[in-house]
């Protein structure tokens, strides 16, 4: 998210955005690891800290007096998420331009930012994290994992199943915007602070998005995280739905690039 | 907020705070787009927090033991706002300047650092904005949004109608004085780094100003988030008395402005 | 706090450290003015926070489900203290240095600094600011202000007054070494990054100071807020001597002050 | 953490990462007691927080209405955690390389970031600040520590020892991957904005972790304060082995070293 990894570095300080060659094999290899170990790790301690919510916030195990506030309460879930994506895309966007969420590659696949080969497995490397990160939590904790549900995502009572579709779209929508507005090169050209705190409005915007939607549809904008557990593959739909918009939103409306899409076939060509 | 748009498209880097021209079509229509996509996001946003958490801590339908901390919290509902607030001035600042909020918008006006034309463009496509945010959240959960009042801000009981309206002023103004601070032109020329914050403390303003006044007005600094509830035409006058004196405190206290004033009517003839 | 204030503007880029001229009358004015706001601003959002907590998680007057989470909590207290501190020292950085807390005016007047006539009417304007801003919740929230207390400090019952008075000299001392570390012209010049983060971590030393001593002594690191409603010269002490131990760690051990001061008597025959 | 203390004391702005000299005295010195008081504060600070929160929380002594919500709740520990080691990183980087925890001067030692005895002697001054800063809030609240166990780390019920250690293991592993992310020389070289945000994921990423693993273990990814109640030094090895874990993924996996390592004998055979 914070940087795209392979821009940096063979394209050095000139940004051509859509114009990319296909990276040389190690530094390649090195980003699909380093997208599997960040989804691997943020699984693990947002999963980890709702189902430690869950546990300690039990009525039927805790003492009455206590069970009130015995967890983190749903703002440190948020916190968990929104921190965790901050941490994470710090560390990985010098590596793998620090995606970690599916979401993220495919919009910006859409705005041609990463290579179909690149996206199709940063989505493999990031699934096969997400798979590994809540096994590692259910074996350790798997009278938990098991009584609480494994920390699926289900929708609330009282909510219509179009609501819980319309909070998926608007959540990775903004998400995807934000990581398009973090990262837009011409923009980082014009403020040069802007790259500065890359990180942390994307992380804060994983945080916003989940106390929205944490009431709603039980968080879920990371769709490994949501597929993990056994999950509809109409989520992923969603995702991309979102993302497929805020792609389009940033790129056509506030880039003008419609304008100089219809202006420069020239530049489109050699994609 | 975090920066004057028009300013660093049409004059480059020399700045020349009262001195502007209208800028060309697209990137003005561009600005209010971004204006009103933001504002609906916001509201979308903190509007359904707000009711997600009245739902998840209604008495009538959550079991008693559970309840105390099944929502955010207020504390969650303060970071929802400020949050968003961060995220969207970061994203938007290079593109509309990042008002998003019609009382910035005026107290930049009276600064004179957006023209007339732009400020009353800007206040439409927000109200606008936050009617449709609202909107959205009402057909998503029209139910929740019925019983819980649509997150319309009503005086907590105890206040005095006064108290509300002090709080209204005090918060105003603490926002609009971060926000003048925040990209006050002279100071950016001194101290290289102000800029890199900018969004930052602005989003903090807001989180701090609606940690002190939510338990007495519930919330509130933001008006088209207050309008699109049927509320007062009072509070909108309150919002633009806050944002006049602290356009008034920076402008003629801290940038000595008052002594500019008097000695160059030169200056100010163009305007 | 974040920057002194009289350094940047009368010394250009170059610091010298311990060697001052008086400011001309207008900037001193506008840095009394800035000082008084801020600290009226300060006192104002955290004395209507606390007084706002109190008022409805008071089991008199609210239902008791509701009760257990009706107010932001003492960590909503906590950020309210820190994060104003964060907004005031960005916001007021460039005026008059960003004091806010007589503590560290005390603590750069020690170190050499700020002169005493500075110092002497920085901690007037900051104690009549207190003042006014109590003053402001008081006239608006008369029956809360009241029957609460006034967020006045007083020892949480179990703990002796020596505790309390260790809280104070600790929690000051980290304030006051986050301000040296964060405004040491000496590191300035070798990390040049240093001063971008300065009014984020001087906010977050409140916060986390306020998380360690609200159980303790009800909060008060800040004289001013303490000394509105009647309170103890004794803790005025207190704050002065964490303030000494603070700038006496810094000057001597951390910047090898000693060895210069033994040195160079030079150096220090013009203050 | 933050940044190598005596790589930018006695390189300049050249970066030798495996190649150091035994830095002279003073400096030296300066930065055990760097490293003593950062951690006596952290011990103090965080101690502190959670016996005052388990004392406001205390069903036996407080009222039952307001029990739920009448400490800082556990994120509120949780950031006590986070934010000092934040401000604390911030304060002492430039002195002693900001490492408070063994777990990270063990990683970087391992990285042949610091020479041995540096790593051993900064291990005793953490240990010896660990404990004086237990003895601390001992000394002033003795009635509290020993009732509430002194903040003393256990296992929650329902967890299994192998949990326990797993949990520490990743967590460890989370906060040394984000200091070498951080503080990695070569990332510094070609993203100048790195080393601005450094103090701040470093802090985040301990807030993570125990928001995740205060529910299992009571926290404890720092082992003097670990150690500094009766504690098994089982937990140490832990540590290390997520440490070691952490130093060889950035070193060998991230960095590449593994073929550096092979192909270039003459560079590591000065160390």
């Amino acid at each position: 998210m914070g940087k795209n990894g392979q821009g940096a570095e063979h394209h050095g300080s000139e940004f051509t955005a859509k114009d990319y060659t296909d990276p040389p094999p190690w530094s390649f290899y090195r980003a699909l690891i380093a997208e599997f170990i960040a989804t691997l790790l943020f699984l693990y301690v947002t999963v980890a800290t709702v189902i430690g919510h869950k546990a300690s916030t039990d009525p039927n195990k805790v003492s009455t007096e206590v069970v009130s506030c015995g967890g983190v309460g749903i703002l440190g879930i948020a916190w968990a998420f929104g921190g965790m994506i901050f941490i994470l895309v710090y560390c990985t966007a010098g590596i793998s331009g620090g995606h970690i969420n599916p979401a993220v590659t495919f919009g910006l696949f859409l705005a041609r930012k990463v290579s179909l080969v690149r996206a199709v497995l940063y989505m493999g490397a990031q699934s096969l994290g997400a798979i590994c990160g809540v096994a590692l939590v259910k074996s350790f904790q798997k009278a938990y994992f098991n009584r609480y549900g494994g920390g699926a995502n289900s929708l609330a009572e009282g909510y219509s199943r179009g609501t819980g579709l319309a909070a998926e779209i608007i959540g990775t929508f903004v998400l995807v915007y934000t990581v398009f507005s973090a990262t837009d090169p011409k923009r980082n050209a014009r403020d040069s602070h802007v790259p500065v705190l890359a990180p942390l409005p994307i992380g804060f915007a994983v945080f916003m998005v989940h106390l929205a939607t944490i009431p709603i549809t039980g968080t879920g904008i990371n769709p490994p995280g949501a597929s993990a557990p056994p999950s509809s593959s109409t989520r992923k739909d969603l995702e991309r739905s979102g993302a497929a918009i805020a792609a389009g939103y940033h790129q056509y409306i506030l880039r003008a690039g419609a304008v100089k899409a219809l202006g420069s076939f020239r530049s489109g060509s050699h994609v």
